[in-house]
């Protein structure tokens, strides 16, 4: 993923695409950040003022220029995004059924993006489970 | 579940009656909740106080009528809900051995609800493994 | 594990070589701790500086003492360790490519703990996924 800036970035149809590909019917899917300063959240995906409260949130509790960081030499955003991390998720599981990820209506997955200045973001995401069988 | 407002509802037994019914021996629970304004926690299940008092520091680090918030339309509570998900977990991995959860001695599951007039929540609970041989 | 006071505690390595004895080559491994005052978080392995303003940043947010607490009797740093636990995780489910973790190049698994004296600290891991094959 390439993000821009801070932000949620949906990647819900992504990765019901790799489990439409893996054939699995009944399973798990589990999604996972390979970075320490960006992270993963299921929120919902109907009123986008959610996720700009979400980040203003995040943004007033884990406030840049903090006089409390040691580990300021990456830029004013690195430490705010590892704690950010922290308290979100690197890792999420989502059950498989019928096909698909059993999300509710409203939710969506997110990468959630710490950074201001992001370089490249890899999400790794891994379906186990029983396929679908087709008959001859 | 039908959570009858902002609580922690264990659901640690119907958890580990769904692990007996599988039949699975060695192998892996996730708990996931499809919703947005609730979430799941694995917390002590000794003392209610630590449940009383989890609940009175989420309250207080994310207050209702935040002037921070736009999405208000859905109520007060709606927007410190979905915060609050965000900072918990949406989804549980529970190894299981010997055909049950390996829980530690004081840790119970829960629904934690967000919300003052909740709906009914679903949580999904998928469980893979390897299953108990039975004899002939 | 045997934490010695507050602090994360690296077991990268162990988890690793749980993978390794596995055999999986491509799966999923789930890492897991039994307990509700200690907590695993995946965090920036290079500088040291970034897990101590982690931990000075939970230690702000969730300081001993707080007058909120009913639980108070198992000394003034369980209740806030059962908070922080909330806060971060209890289980991470980490990919299996390779035959090895696909953890990124800065993130190592940490057992976040809590406590000024903590017992023995008990972290469950479970591989699954399709073994190495082997020729003849």
């Amino acid at each position: 993923m390439r993000p821009d800036g801070p932000g949620l970035y949906d990647f819900t149809r992504e990765a019901q695409a790799v489990v439409a590909r893996s054939g699995v019917a009944v399973g798990l899917a589990t999604c996972f950040v390979r970075h320490t300063s960006a992270s993963l959240v299921i929120q919902e995906n109907a009123d986008p003022d959610v996720q700009t409260d979400l980040m203003a949130f995040f943004r007033r509790l884990v406030p840049e220029g903090d006089p409390l960081y040691r580990h300021t030499d990456e830029g004013p955003d690195d430490m705010p995004a590892h704690v950010k991390a922290a308290l979100t998720s690197v890792s999420l599981g989502i059950p498989v059924g019928e096909g698909q990820l059993v999300l509710g209506t409203w939710q969506g997955i997110y990468l959630f993006e710490h950074r201001r200045r992001p370089s490249g973001r890899e999400v790794v995401i891994h379906v186990t489970g029983e396929e679908i069988e087709h008959g001859d």
